[in-house]
């Protein structure tokens, strides 16, 4: 569970209603179902047309995933690229045969099986680098939908408002309609802005997150392979991988990775 | 038939309407020609401005596509090349020629005899690179023209308003007439946002995606074709060509086409 | 004459009077020199501002290219490349010299003269490139003072109308001249958005489009001189010069110019 | 301590306040803990659901950087290297192992001690650039931060004024109610803009400029490095680091650098 | 004396003015100090936020430097490196020395005098492309903090007329300051709004286009100084450099140079 998704929905909602109750209103001053459908249902319409189905419908099941904790082990990876470095040292290459059946990371599994099998280098690296950038690509199109329907989100609110005016401005003779009238038209202005700003813009950048991270991991795994292949002292290996972590990480597992 | 594009199209509507009756307004009172000639009229007479006459003409014929189902096909290219680099290797290169005739796709065909005319690899990926960097800016001269006129909606929607509450302001002796005025005004602001947010905004991200997914697929037959003139296993080749499907894919065919 | 410039300019006006119409108006009563001086001038004085004088005074002439027809023959320059190639291939390179005083593009003119000194390809690649990317680079700059100016324009006529409403703010005596001024402060705002998505924004589109065109146009003469330095076969450049061209286009000459 | 970022946290409120004044209002006339709740909370909750945890607890720590003073220390740099260069030349490369202890930059450390321990030059390269980009990218994303926060916090404060306005809407009986209600509904549109305006967006943009500068040193010390490594003339690598300097700490002291 | 820079400075009040005496206001009514304070002080102490001191104090002597009128003297580049390199063919390279003293650009300076040093081409290179690469740096950034400044100031515009809306709406009983008070209110809008798009963003472009200028004048003098040091002919070098120059100024000097 990613408790700080969870919190900033929570946390959002919060707010907006000690805004709703310090002004004397109610939650049922600012629901309307009629609002709910012009704004997320009209902007989730346009997701229709600006994407192939798969996504339209999918983008839930993603919107799930920045609720979910994800453990991109970059301090693990080095860990573990630095002891099938030394075992690849002292028995072959090939003896890391035997360990792939333990490996759970797919990546690093293609990636040592590649070399097991004899590939070299420039091969290993242009597969690997296609599979991290058919990834990305696919985890962009991903916040892409998202970043869409943020966009649309605010252009259906103020659509819903314009139309509650309309509406009003053609029927002004119940003068004590047109304050309750006018507030009802308000209200897809309030959703269209907070579906963008409390939703749908953070959680796009959320999955941006998490594929930056994801990069960075399998990255480190590519190099490891790559390295482990050259044949290079784990060592060094390891003072390459460090690298990439951020430096207080770094300085927990410098003396382990480093010490003969 | 892109049912996707239908259903955003069909329901960005429905989710209006309902706005419009949950105000008590009408689809009459929503609707108005003069309106339609600004907002819609005026941002389509902005494309001959800035776009050549056959794209301002032929924007529409592109908005159909959006509307067709296209199959890029990359799971069928995988196959598809798996078994012409088994071909190449049993019986030569030149043993492709003969299967020229059967194959639909262009670009491949294009690849092949090219191969088989002796061009090399170079010279080969310069002229199908050239191809992809050429169909991908044509594409791009479409969206483009979807996103400006996606830009331009707005801006006449809100000048229809203007204009209409000057007419107004200028003639404020009948009171009665004022509401209705003001809410003729209005419609111009619904139409231009309405165009831009359900309509031709998403349109030209759907043309992106549609691009961005062909130029993946032609992409794998630039790598396919690259491959078997170099002699490459057809299990390599299988290998380098997953790379581009998504783990579904992947996993649906790998065993297939990674067979010997 | 660009006649789709030409659609777009009067048809933009077109659509604004029918909305005037249509709301009871006149030309009269959105017409309103102050605001043209306003919105027009003000945004034009920053162009001055924001660009050199030769820029700011000559964006006039450069709008007027808009309204231009450029034939960037890309067609006629496969044809005229692939004939100067069967001649090079039969008599020599040198005999091209004779061919120079019957040419009118300048860039295929420098390409050829520098091959027929006797430049080698790295050098011929190297200056036409810098042509290119300095051509590009002041269109570039045109557009951007397009750019600027329909960047301003909306602001300017933003400051117009507050202006207006200013003034009358300060004079709320007069109540039966409220409504025509207020009606004369939106003006400016009527001005500033039509001059930035009718005119400024689109026009610097088209420069855009313009140069794109030119640009590819340049860069096939490019590759067929490079094609012709290195002696290739004919139908090798036609074939490398074809993949500019778009698909109708190819289609209608291709048999012609792949003949061999 | 930034005196510049001071000046400016004392200076905005200063100016805002002298606004307040002026127009015949009072301090407590802008505040009110409720729209706090819905500005600052309300946009600060999206930070949970936009970026991990860690950094949205943490930016209150990144926001204190940028009042603090840091020495990129450009010109100590050039100074620095060119005396480990010429201690080098004399006494060679090993001779600096004993000066590790005394250096303070932990980069210029590591290169060094690459350097001594007989790594190669394109080692030492890739792995000091892998450092400075995995610190560019955690710099980037702390100031990606501020700047989601800086875009959801005028959207706050709207959605603050927006629900002020229904809830006055919805109960317009008590006139004389009316302005202050519309008044405290405003409030939330001042804290949003305030917020972005004058500290968030602000601020993200210090964190790009100390950046920039940070790995301007770096970039000085990387080349450093390796200009000792390849054995350089201390003058040709005075020469190399000066250009890193603006013309005015250039000038200061490329006399004492450059002595030889 | 830039006198484009003074025209649209000068040419920007009068339009203003214009729209003011036009509406029957006067230049009192659309001044207020407050307001300047809000809007110019206000978004003037964000640059101390966003930038470091001496470049939120600095900013006033380069909005001077849009002031001055600079000569890049492509043209004359042109010439002087041709006469550099003829004279470097009769005399030797060494004979370049005697003219260091004479020349005026440091850029050109430091470029011959590395190449009489002895430095090789590619070390030439990378340290005049360093210099011209950090000189870029420094100008963005100065073009950064107008472009912040431009940011700013419509949104303390903005905030001013809330805070003055809130002073107002909390004070609804004299009827008579209404219409005055909301009047000044909107002076701030104006403020913000004539910096942005009269001042602050026009001079950042100027400052863009000064330095794209400046640095086709170094890329010119690199070139050259390369040219020289391979030992090109003047007719070559020429030919290099005049393609760095618009048609115009080539055609004028093309036969001068060319001469051979």
């Amino acid at each position: 569970m990613d408790i700080a998704t969870l919190i900033g929905f929570v946390g959002g909602v919060a707010m907006i209603l000690i805004g709703v109750f310090s002004s004397g209103g109610s939650v049922a001053g600012i629901f309307d179902v009629a609002s709910v459908f012009v704004t997320v249902g009209g902007s989730y319409a346009s997701l229709f047309i600006c994407a192939p189905m798969n996504q339209a419908i999918g983008i839930f099941r993603i919107i799930g995933r920045c609720f979910k904790r994800y453990n991109f082990g970059e301090k693990d990876t080095v860990q573990l690229m630095v002891s099938l470095s030394e075992r690849a040292r002292r028995e072959g290459i090939l003896a890391l045969e035997d360990m792939l059946g333990d490996l759970n990371d797919p990546f690093l599994k293609e990636g040592l099986s590649m070399m097991v099998d004899g590939h070299d280098g420039a091969q290993i690296r242009a597969i690997l680098e296609n599979e991290m950038a058919q990834a990305e690509a696919r985890h962009m199109e991903w916040a892409n939908v998202l970043i869409q329907w943020a966009g649309y989100a605010p252009g259906f609110g103020m659509m819903g408002t314009v139309i509650g005016l309309i509406g009003m401005l053609r029927n002004l003779e119940d003068k004590s309609r047109l304050g309750p009238n006018m507030a009802v038209a308000l209200i897809t202005t309030l959703y269209g802005s907070f579906l963008a700003n409390w939703l749908l813009g953070p959680l796009a950048n959320k999955l941006l997150w998490q594929n930056n991270r994801e990069m960075n991991a399998k990255q480190m795994v590519l190099e490891g392979v790559l390295s482990i292949q050259t044949g290079d002292n784990p060592r060094v290996l390891a003072t390459k991988l460090l690298t990439y972590l951020d430096p207080k990480t770094r300085a927990a597992i410098s003396k382990d990775v480093l010490k003969d």
